[in-house]
């Protein structure tokens, strides 16, 4: 009798225990996972980003949970990513999704859209606006999902070796910009032309092409543009604000200790605002740095912006004619800018504006 | 022999273990915390976002770290948080540290400053511009630390029973504002008046007041205004990105095992991200209601934004003058600040503003 008591109140203390903090009852496992970047080390904001996402889930999990970095093409060639985390050769991918626009071109939308939402509007509508929803619901096909994990904010429109006076000069123009852009530049008469990153700087050299456009100011001053095309345009109205995203195959997300999916959650927020914060901090000094070199700093005409954003919305109405994924993001990305500008209108960009224009009449005094 | 080698065997196993996951060596406590918030549940963003913290560091501990959350007056009263927090009484607070600002100008920093940063760029200045060294290098002396735990973005201006047509219109104009806006605004005359949130309505009615701050569209809109003060102005240049604070008693985060330090930190900048996207996808909405419901939009005069301007930078220099503390952190953000406005002129705001006139261009169409 007195054992069976004791085995009954054991029990029920156990069973107490389960309901108060169930997944206490095991202990959480050791696990490695490989995570392979689209992104080369030489882009650090962008991979020190993964790497401090790596080093923060090691740290939350006391250890346990170590996830090992590899820059584009160690393990996985740079825009393969996504496929080898679909095919369960890496637990976890750190990519953009609009790389594989050529599977499936609504796949942008995770990443950014031409003539798109600002950085904290593709975050909002991400995190709070239903856009993950919708975007996880495309992952799902690849047996992926996914988590923010930084954003360059709006990109700069590139580098020019003649000045862009007019739509007439972008007739012919050899460009390297790819993906959606290109098709939209294509449009205009614009000549798109894939090349890697390495090789821009001699292909400019040379006039093999007249312009290039990269990221922004602190990933840009590595390749030494200016030496070589020296306008350097913004905005880039292609990337507005472009995020990264962390790729993880579902079958190892669903495997996964509810702490582990959350501390994998957390660091990925935390990630996606220290990569921003970077950016943040590095563009405008290297901006300055690049102006003393003698860059020469352009706005893109007027006219060369409409005629942009016209064609940009030509494509984007024949791609949702075409593909109705494309055309059900698009519908609620859209819906979203327009609220997200109207709003800006009203605060943000007007208290934007003025402090721009009372720094430049300070300036000039 | 044998049993000699077996010792030494397994210590050296033991010791290579200790040298791969150090903290694995003792499990993790369990540990409840309490934190009192200077924010009421109705303002369900900012609450909201201490409750999603608290759950995600439950989950990331697997339930061994409980974080018990407390609205403004339950544990404490909403502006004696950093009190709290500095003599023990709870572990925790959020709160805002501008609202302490008596005990030391120099608090207003780690929330905003009136013609300040942007949201994003606030958190660029505190997440890697240095920011958050000067504004902890601060808080050491109350015995405290902090985590951002989100932002409201840029402010309404708030509701006027009249219009404000020109500087003369605020002599003698009396408005619940508070802090430093207040004192700023009584250079230009206006007789600033404390008066709870639940007080504003009434007060309005009355006409015992003749305006009042507060939020945004999505908080303002639950206390009506709009029926006693239907003027509803913009950008409210006082609060221009305004940060929530996590402050943690220094004493208790000392004592944290690193995992729990790792934790509340990737919470924290998690919380930090969703705040600001809830309120993005919040303020445009209840905007479009409350414009339904009469309310009448309009934005400061330039006469009256440069003579606010030009009031709080008359502030900022009396202040830094007193307070070498002040100086210190005005003089790093306001560099800051000058070249994140330079950059934003390039890129961000360039396409912002072409954004928001294509909109409008559309809607006239």
């Amino acid at each position: 009798m007195q054992r069976r008591k004791f085995i009954q109140a054991a029990t029920g203390a156990a069973a107490a225990a389960v309901l108060t903090a169930p997944a206490q009852a095991a202990a959480l496992p050791n696990l490695t996972w490989r995570v392979a970047s689209s992104f080369p080390k030489s882009l650090d904001t962008l991979y020190g980003g993964l790497e401090q996402f790596a080093k923060r889930v090691a740290e939350i999990t006391d250890g346990k949970f170590i996830i090992r970095t590899f820059p584009a093409g160690e393990l996985v060639p740079a825009f393969q990513v996504l496929d080898a985390v679909q095919n369960g050769t890496i637990e976890m991918g750190h990519s953009a999704t609009y790389l594989y626009f050529g599977k499936d071109t609504a796949l942008t939308f995770e990443t950014c859209a031409p003539f798109g939402l600002n950085s904290r509007q593709q975050t909002a509508w991400y995190d709070a606006g239903g856009g993950s929803e919708l975007c996880k619901e495309l992952l799902k096909d690849y047996g992926v999902t996914s988590l923010p994990a930084g954003n360059t904010g709006c990109q700069m429109g590139g580098w020019f070796r003649k000045e862009i006076k007019s739509v007439e000069d972008l007739v012919g123009l050899k460009m390297r910009v790819g993906g959606f852009a290109g098709r939209i530049m294509q449009k205009l008469g614009v000549v798109p032309q894939q090349i890697p990153a390495g090789d821009i700087y001699p292909s400019l050299e040379k006039g093999t092409i007249d312009a290039a456009e990269f990221v922004g100011p602190y990933d840009d001053e590595k390749l030494g543009f200016e030496r070589v095309a020296p306008y350097y345009y913004s905005p880039g109205w292609w990337e507005t604000g472009s995020q990264v995203s962390l790729l993880i195959g579902l079958k190892h997300w669903d495997s996964l200790p509810n702490a582990y999916r959350a501390a994998l959650t957390a660091a990925a927020y935390e990630t996606h605002v220290s990569v921003q914060s970077k950016y943040d901090v590095r563009n405008p000094q290297a901006l300055a740095r690049l102006l003393k070199r003698g860059t020469k700093l352009r706005a893109f005409p007027q006219s060369v912006m409409d005629a942009c954003a016209k064609a940009t919305a030509e494509i984007m109405q024949e791609e949702s004619a075409k593909n109705p994924q494309f055309k059900k993001l698009f519908t609620h990305y859209q819906r979203f800018q327009n609220e997200q500008n109207q709003w800006y209108s009203v605060a943000e960009a007007r208290m934007q504006n003025f402090q721009i224009n009372a720094l430049k009449t300070a300036s000039r005094k």
